[in-house]
This record gives C-alpha cells, structure tokens and sequence, in this order.
C-alpha cells in the first residue's frame, strides 16, 4: 500500500523544527519515501516512479511525525476514575492493587486495545508501555497496529528472570510494531539480588534498563535510608544497572550528582507532568534537563493516574509546569517541547527510525487540521499545537504506513463496541470479586 | 422552538452532582421545563401537553448545563501564539499593548465572533468578557448566539466613566443574552480619583464591581508600596468599591485578612489556572477558597495568555495545580471543579437562572458523548469529564434553546472561512503597521 499526501504544511522534524508549506509526504509500503516542497524535482520523479493506492489532499491541514507516548500502562483503563482525589498510598493500596490481582490475560488484552483507541484519536503512533501480560499486550498493540516498545516491570512479587529472558528473545523476534526492553518497577520494589541479576543480564544482552527512577520524594528518602544515604540514582548506578544506558520515567525529584551520572550513563528521561500533578508528586526540572541537554520523552503514565492518554494535554503542561516551577515565563520553549513529543521521544526509546520525516524513516505520521477555530489565526503554527491544540485537531493517524485512525473512525480490525463492553464487563466482574465499591 | 432530549443520562445540577439514568430534558423556547426520569408522571404530562419541533434520542450519552468561562478576553484571538515563552513584562509592553492599539472595533468583533466559535466546540454557554469595544463585541456574541456577560474594563488610560455609564444603560436594556457590568481593570491601572469614582457608581446603581486582582507577586507588592502597606484587596475595600460585592479575575496571592474580606463583602472568585500558569503567575489556593465557602468560577483568560478556550484543560489544571499546591492527591474533588464549571460559575457571574436544568432555568446545555474511548470504561462519569474529557466529546451546545454546534457543525448565523479570513486580516495588517515580527 502506498499512499501520498499533497498540498499540505509540513514539520518533518528533519533538522530544526521548520514548518514548510505547499508540501507533501509520499510513503512507499511501511515507509517515508519523500517529505518535501512539491515544486522540487525529486517530487516529480517520485510521483512518476511510484503508483499510489491513495492521494490525500491535505487542504493545507499540518503532516507531521506522531506523538512518542513514552510512559504508559495501558491496561489500566479499566480503573480509569474509578478511584481518584484519595492520598497516594490509599489509592495504590487500597484500590489499585486489589483489583490488579484480579486481572486475567484477556481482561489486560481488551484494556490495552481500549487505550489504543484512546492513543489514535491523540495522533499517538508509539508507545512505551510497562504491565503484567507482555504476551496478550503484544497481541493487541499488534492487531490495533500500534507500535509499541514494551518493558518489563520485574520487582520482588511479580514476574521473574526466565520469563523476561523468554520476553525479550521471542517479543523483539516478532512482528517489528514490536520491541521489547529489560525493565525494573522501580529501586523500592525490587530486592539487591535481583537488581544485580538484572544489572547482570543488562551486562549479557548489551541491553538499556527502563525503570519508574525518583518519582516522589518519599521514595527518594526511603532509599537514602536503606541505601547509606544513596540517592536511588546513585544506588542503581553503583549496582552497574546503567552501564548499557536506562530510560528513567518520572526523574521529578533528582539532585546535581543524579544529574551527572544522568549524563554519563547517557540516560533519557521521560517526564510525566499530568500524573506527577494528580498525584502530588511534583514537577520535573525540564529546565535543568534541556540545559544539560539530557535526551527527553514525554509520557501519559497509566490511565488510573491521569486519567486520559491525551498527548496535547502533556505537552501544555511540560511547558506551563516548567514556567511555574522556575517563576519564568520564558522557561522551555513550544518548540522543545513538540520536539521532545514527536522525534527526542523516539531516539529515548531506542526508536531513531520513527524521529522525523525524512525519506527511509517508518511511516509513523498524523495529520493536524488547521481548519478549527483553536488552530487559528496563523501566528506560529508550532506553538498553537503545543499551546492550543487538542485531540479535536487529529484527522489522521497512520502508524507504519497503516491509517488507523481517519476524521473520528478506527481501522483497528475489530469491533470498538466489544472492546468497551470487554472493558465494561472487567469492571463490573472485578469490582464483585474485589468487594471494592464500583 | 420546542426542543425534546430523551434516553440520555442527565447532570441536572439541581441539587447535589448526581448522574441519572434514562433520563429526559425537554426545553420550551428558551427554557428548561423539564429534566428527569422518563417513568415520572411529569415527563408523561410535558409529552402530551408541548409539540416538539425537534426530539433528540441521546442514546445514553450525557446532558449537563454548559460550562461558563468567568473570565476571558475573547478579542484577543488575533494575538494567539503571537508572542509565547518570554517574560511577562516583555510580553505586554513589546508585544500586546502596541498591537492592541492598532486594533479597530470591527477588528474585535472578527476576532470575538472566532473566540465564539471555539467556545463552542468546548461546550462553554457563556463568557464574561472584559475587552474594548464592548458595542463590537455584543453584536459579535448575539449574533452567533453566546451569552455573554460583560464588563468594562476602567483605567487610566482607555474607557471612561461617561462611556461606562452608556454602555451599562444600553446593553442591560437589549438582548436577553447581554448583560453589563461595572468593571475596571485593576488596581495597578486606575488612579485613586477614577476608583472613587467608580465606587460612587457602584453605590448608585448598588452594582458589584468586576476586576482583574492579586494576578501577580509583583502587583500586591506595588501595591502595598503605593498604599501604606495595603494589598490590592484592602486598598480597593478601603475605598467602598466591594459595598455592592465583587468579582475578582485570578485571586492568585491574597492574605488571610483579603480572605475575610472576600467573605464579609461576598465576593466571588475566578480562576484562570492555565494562564497563571502560562505566565508564572503563580496557582490560586483553590482548597482554601473551597473551605472558606467562597463562591468560584473558572475562566479560561485570554486567549493571548492560554491560548486555548477549553474549559476541560482549566477543570483539570484546577485540581491538579491545587493538588501539587497542597501537595495532597486528595485536595480538591472533581466533584467541586465540575460544580464550579457548571453551577458555581453561574451564580458568580450573577446569572444564577443558567445554574442548572431545572424547570425554568434557562436552556444553556450541552450533550457529552461517551461512545469514546477517554470515556470508558465507566467508572464515574463526573472523574472521567474532568480528568478524562476533551472537547471532542462535546457533540452539541445549546444556549438560550437554540443549537449552535451540534456534531462539529456551527449555526451561527454566518461563515466561518470569513471569520477566520478577517482575523487572519487583521492579524497581517496589525503586523505590518505595529512592525513587529508576525
């Protein structure tokens, strides 16, 4: 299938972030094979050398590589809102472990798949996602044909080193939607002997480690206690867990020496600014981030904390939390943080060929209509998407040279209505078993 | 125009936020007279006595009266993302204070009647708008529909107590849709002579008195500078401007001895969390205002300073910035933000007979699609609006018991493509004549 896009303003995020007009994007297969001026020769030659299936007008309306949701569990849809404004404790303890206990294969399966669609109409074409069933998540990021790179969330009281080992050999030898990262819960979960095997086979596989890294205060001063007044940065560090690289999500409570191991190890952060502020974890130093030039994604975090998958949302409040945190209204820029959406989230995930546009990259793209009272007038396009801009604006969605998503309808191969009465049915089973009110 | 909605799932508002199944609402001209349950004896009654021109099957989804945006410059769409990320006092005096005094009152009705628009697209009913031109800016809400309450915005140097006093005549006398209301813009831009005499107005006409206050560390600190140690609220209390009530914009930094007066005086407060935020201005102590049993609203601001007009954006940031304020997950229930959004906003604004759907109030509503993945599973519908909701889950807005967008559609009595071509317009020549950079 090969599909053409003309007559549009075009961000192909190929060098700076550069809004070209009177553009198209030509994809051959599962790949970008022009993005460019149309009144340039190579656009003539790939116009006579490649037979279209489709030609979309774009009417002027903005293409640009999709959104990186860098942190999510997308299985969680089933407890959106059924638990919120309560203390953290109380709501992990209280709510969301009981009824996780409960869930089978299949109820993660048709969760995942509900947040799928929630990611589609949000222009998400890549997510970064920690749960409990690898195998039925793959099956259903695969069939909804998003793509997803998966991590374990290995602590002491699930999962364990031969499953992840026979995770990571069969998930990144199957469909290429598909990859599959070493990964940790997190430094207060997990035992030293198995951040040590894990640091171990890190070792072996050559392989990143991706983990939940400083995300409370609390945390941090739980491992200062247990850990000779190491921060968990620092404690994991001295364990060798970063000697391949890590992707650390949250990194909201950090200090200067957390900052430069950051830098040595070469370790992305992904921040997650509406989970941090519904839960009153905090906010991310983004300043002191971008200054140190620490690679950064964006990430929803799971739909129990936030509660949407709404990618817009994010980007405002990277910024608009950055600005009240410094007292600076000049503090981190639209442009950095549609960079750090839409290409620094694909190289933090070890996903370079998603970053941009440019010819050879895969087909990860959606299409901002312009035409809505939001997006207009045109005064600088980028920073009405960050500042103005809302799912309303997705016409278009097409993840490895798929359209999945096209003006409020889903090309996911299945039935939208049973995966919300699946979901539904999740709800009502589990909060009977659990005996938590609904 | 008789309009019937049946089989939806109803937010009357009418006492506590309570969700109510198989659910009606039958509106006469521009009233409620009817909202409830399908198998009561009144809806049978309301369907044998009034001919519908239009019934409505709702298939489940969600009827709510609309969300009123308490504060808001709609003018100021030609200014959207013309001058972002930098300080506040750059950004006033360089960039919105030269273009504003180019503007030309044809110039801000374009501009309000594109603010309307997105207005509608999030479900907003009505505005209280504080701009220049308040003739331009009546004509621009009445005919396309909006309620719109109005105030001025008194200072030293634009607006005078003879134009008020016409406009506070006039436009209290004309279309139901419009009201008028004593308003300056803020203590930092009126000198004590014209606050006097404002106050004298207020007494004669027994009015309340709108303005932006204590938006900014840096005005309650000029403030108690100029005026013997007294903030923005006591100075102004001090000269009898609150005798009639008030209705502060932002309320960011305020004293407990503003918080007593605020209650003695019956003042409401507006929040306007995106812009605060935006601009580093700060976060409102929501939680206390709540406990203090003061009546708030929620404004969207300008759009210059936000940029968007999407009161699900503002309903999130209220509890989620009161949450990082208090540093507690349990500060400020979703439950309060929807009645402040809804109900609360009403009463603030003084238009108390658009608070709710019950019979008699005025037919200012909108309906909420949950056939969406953001709105499932269904947990609490009420946490998932707020936290989960976006404007593209609002499928139709009713105000005054007219339809102005329905399913992406506007009515509004005129085109859109010249709407956005006349703001465009304005936005080019203001460009070429202030000379600064588009």
């Amino acid at each position: 299938m090969n599909t053409l896009f003309y007559n549009g303003n075009l961000l192909s995020f190929d060098d700076d972030v550069t809004l070209m007009d009177n553009s198209a994007v030509a994809v051959k297969g599962n790949s970008i094979v022009f993005s460019g001026k149309e009144d340039s020769p190579e656009y003539s030659n790939i116009r006579s050398e490649i037979s279209f299936d489709r030609e979309i007008d774009l009417k002027g309306n903005l293409i640009m590589p999709g959104f990186k949701n860098c942190h999510t569990h997308s299985g969680m849809t089933f407890l959106r809102s059924a638990a919120d404004d309560m203390k953290l404790d109380e709501w992990l303890n209280k709510q969301v472990f009981p009824r996780e206990a409960l869930l089978s294969e299949d109820d993660i399966y048709y969760a995942t798949k509900l947040a799928v669609m929630e990611y589609l109409t949000s222009g998400i074409t890549e997510i970064c996602d920690m749960y409990l069933t690898p195998d039925s998540i793959a099956r259903a990021t695969e069939e909804t044909g998003i793509r997803c790179v998966q991590c374990s969330g290995m602590n002491d009281f699930s999962q364990d080193l031969d499953r992840l080992r026979d995770w990571y050999d069969r998930l990144n030898r199957g469909s290429s939607l598909t990859s599959f990262r070493l990964g940790i819960h997190a430094e207060y979960t997990c035992s030293e002997k198995l951040l040590v095997k894990v640091a171990e086979l890190s070792h072996e596989l050559k392989a990143p480690v991706y983990m939940h890294m400083s995300e409370t205060e609390k945390e941090v001063e739980g491992c200062r206690e247990r850990h000779g007044g190491m921060t968990p940065v620092e404690y994991l560090d001295s364990l060798g867990l970063f000697d391949y690289g890590a992707v650390f999500f949250h990194g909201v409570h950090v200090t200067d020496n957390d900052i430069e191991i950051i830098k040595k190890r070469n370790i992305a952060v992904v921040t997650n600014p509406a989970s941090n502020a519904k839960l009153a974890s905090g906010i991310a130093p983004i300043s002191r981030y971008l200054k140190e030039g620490v690679t950064l994604g964006i990430g929803t975090d799971g739909p129990a904390s936030n509660n949407c998958l709404d990618m817009f949302r994010e980007m405002f409040l990277v910024t608009a939390l950055a600005k009240l945190k410094e007292n600076d209204a000049s503090a981190v820029d639209a442009k950095e943080v549609l960079k750090m959406a839409c290409s620094d989230g694909a190289r933090a995930l070890g996903t370079p060929e998603c970053d941009s546009l440019s010819p050879g990259k895969k087909a990860d793209l959606i299409v901002i209509d312009l035409d809505q009272p939001n997006m207009q007038p045109i005064n600088n396009t980028v920073k009405n998407i960050v500042y103005s801009g809302s799912k309303q604006n997705v016409c278009l969605t097409m993840i490895d040279g798929v359209i999945r998503y096209e003006n409020g309808r889903f090309n996911i191969g299945g039935d939208e209505e049973k995966i919300y009465n699946e979901v539904q049915k999740t709800v009502e089973r589990i909060n009977r078993e659990s005996g938590i009110a609904g």
